[in-house]
Formats: structure tokens, C-alpha cells, sequence
């Protein structure tokens, strides 16, 4: 029996958005294991009931529900430790947690700014509410007032993106010569805006761009071949 | 024969404030090694000019030279494998050549706002012109008005350490269980503060100030014991 995914998905079946479900998918592929991702709407709490909270990624495999991308990665690294690697080692580890939480500092935010008027036009129409709600009561603001899809963002998102650049400076992957964890959390965020944007967020010249698109043609262009403009 | 270092100083030669020096004498401390620290001020490029350029950390080990601090580090994980690694591998390292870049974008600036003037009343009085002359050229403006030793530029650091914060909520240090060195990276600059100014960056219920005070108490009492404001 495959492992079982319920993933964030939009209007359409196949519009898979959600950066933490990103991460753990390219973590599956990481390990080489097969997954069926079930396609899951905000809104739809009862389907996901089983395992105590609201939100995906939920992963099932066999009798085991674990929840939280964090957790679940972890999960994949321990229960499959004859399989690549996904940290190398407890530092390993540790530099992607720190990188985690760098990306909801620094850049999760800006792309969000740039790509949430797109967003919201692929939500599935019951979840609109719901996004609207839990959204601009975390952000304190109306979606409108805080959306900046212009060119001022995104410069201040290549700008934040600066520590990413200059590891690339030095080395294929945050991981080194292979991407490990960390470049599938980055990369995610690039996924995210990818599913439902058109609007494109690197200069073609940008060593980031280089290295999102070969991860976007990683096992087998999985990510690319995802719903998503070709940006 | 120990290893000799070419360490930054200010006018009093038990001031030691470099940054990158600081990264490689807790990384020579990590690996147990011993150092002679030989004080050197910007202004004497001659008494270093057998390493090919003119600045510190300069680290010379039998009849080997190795400068740049991210070069010394991986010279000593490389040289003395046998000892407590520094990385715990590729992926260790390549979270700590991430953080370095982090570092240098979000934190290296604000602090350098907040202790400028402490550090430049420290200086000896032969590096001050060079200082402000190398420095207002990069800076673009005057050290005056860049300087922002106040209220609001510390709470710009204290928002901008976020994901260190986040960090050590799951573990005591950046590397897990013990400190690695990337924990000697961001140490490194808070040394760099408490050589110069009296200054209190953290508040004593961060536990950014915990992890610090950690570190300054490592090797017995190693940094606590250099020259420095007790904050």
C-alpha cells in the first residue's frame, strides 16, 4: 500500500499550491517512495479528522498518520534511513530547521505580497471565504491592502534572497553537489507561486533561477510536470 | 610549534574585536587546538604581507599560510579530521556557509548601526583615518551618519535574529545538542559588540541571551574571559 498524501489543492484537482506539502512530495521523491497525493480543500476538516488537527500535509502510511512538513520529513528520515539522506546527519538537520524558519521570516511573506491576487483566483470557490478570514485576521489587513503584485516587491524579493544566491555562488545545491532538505524548503516557495502565478519572480540571468529549474527537473521533471505556468 | 593567528586589535592590544577572528579562535577551541594570537592593526598590512594580502584572520601553521576565515575553518576540519568536527559533514557545512551569508546581509549591518561609535573610540589611534576612509567608502556615508546606537535600531536586531530565536526554542544550539560552527559564526558577533560597547543587544529573557552566555562560558570561560563589557 503506497503512502498517502492529502494535499492543498485549488478549483482544480490538479492546482497543488501549498509550500509544505511541496516540501514533503520532493522529500518522497527524495527517498524514492511512491505516494498517492489525495487532493484536499481548506475547508474540508472532516476528511482529515483522523489525524486530531485541521491542516495538511497529513501523511498515512500503513497504520501511521504523521502531520506537520517538519514531523513528517523527520518521519521519512528515520522510518527510510537506507534511502538517500535528507540531512546527512544531525547539523545537517539543524541548518534546514534554521533555513525553515529564514524562509517564513524573509521571504514567505514577499512572495505571498507578489503572488496573492493570483492565489486567491485559484482557490476552490469554498474555500474563499475561509482563506479570507484566517488570512487578514493573521495579517491585520484586507488581502487587498496587503497584496503588492509590482516590480518594488519583487526586487525586494531577490534582494532577500541574497543568502541563497551566494551559497549558489559556490555550490550547485544548498546541499552541495545534491540537493538535500533545505533546497527543497526554498524551493517549495518557488512551487507555490509557480501553481498559480504567472508573474515571474527571477531574472533568467539569477544563479536561483538555474538552480529552481534543475530542481524543476528533478526525478524526472516531477515539479515541472505539475500544473503551473512556465515561468 | 602552535598555531599562530593574526588577531585584530584595537588600541589597548587585549581588545579583540574581529568577527571573523573570532569564528576561527572558537574553532581552533572546538578542535582543542592551541593558538599564540599575535594583535595586529589594520594599518601594519607589512607584518602580514608573507600571506599575499592585507587582512586578518591570518593563520599560520608550520610552514603552512591560510587566510579568509571560511578557508581557515574548512583548512582545520580538513587538517585535524581526528578532532570534534566542526560540520559533521557536507550538509553541516553547507548550513554553515548559508548562515555566514545570513549573517553578513541581516545582522552584521544592524549591529555594526548600533556599536559603531564604541567601536570606533576603540580603535587604535594610527587605524582611525583608514577605518573612516575604507569604511564611508563602502557605507556610502559618513560613519556619523551611520551610525544608530538607539531603541529602535536594537529592536530591528532583536526582530531580525528571529530565526536564531526559532531555532533554539527546539535545541540549545544551531547544531543540536552542542555547538557547531555555525553557533561560533553568530557568536562571533556578538564578541565583536562586547569588545567594544556596553551596549546590552539581548534582553536576559531571550533565549538568544542563554544560548550567548553558553557560549561564553565554553572552554572554560574562553570568550567570557577576553577583554570586554559584561552585558
Amino acid at each position: 500500500m503506497p503512502i498517502k498524501l492529502y494535499d492543498l489543492a485549488g478549483a482544480k484537482d490538479d492546482c497543488r499550491f501549498s509550500p509544505p506539502c511541496w516540501q514533503v512530495k520532493m522529500a518522497l521523491k527524495h527517498k524514492g517512495l511512491d505516494v498517492e497525493e489525495i487532493p484536499w480543500r481548506f475547508t474540508e476538516k472532516e476528511a482529515i479528522a483522523f489525524s486530531g488537527q485541521g491542516k495538511v500535509p497529513v501523511l498515512v502510511d500503513g497504520d501511521k498518520t504523521v502531520v506537520d512538513s517538519w514531523e513528517i520529513v523527520r518521519y521519512l528520515e528515520t522510518t527510510y534511513a537506507d534511502r538517500p539522506s535528507l540531512f546527512d546527519g544531525k547539523m545537517g538537520e539543524s541548518g534546514a530547521l534554521f533555513i525553515k524558519f529564514w524562509c517564513l521570516q524573509a521571504i514567505n511573506p514577499i512572495i505571498f505580497q507578489i503572488i496573492l491576487p493570483d492565489l486567491f483566483e485559484h482557490l476552490h470557490s469554498k474555500d474563499k471565504a475561509y482563506f479570507r478570514e484566517s488570512r487578514e485576521k493573521l495579517l491585520g489587513v484586507t488581502l487587498e491592502e496587503f497584496a503588492a503584485p509590482n516590480d518594488a516587491t519583487i526586487a525586494a524579493l531577490r534582494t532577500a534572497l541574497s543568502p541563497l544566491r551566494e551559497v549558489l555562488e559556490r555550490q550547485p545545491y544548498l546541499g552541495g553537489e545534491q540537493p538535500y532538505f533545505a533546497d527543497y524548503i526554498v524551493f517549495a516557495l518557488f512551487q507555490w507561486a509557480r501553481a498559480v502565478s504567472p508573474i515571474q519572480l527571477l531574472s533568467k540571468d539569477d544563479l536561483i533561477y538555474g538552480w529552481r529549474d534543475r530542481l524543476l527537473d528533478a526525478f524526472n521533471g516531477y515539479a515541472r510536470n505539475a500544473s503551473g505556468y512556465p515561468v
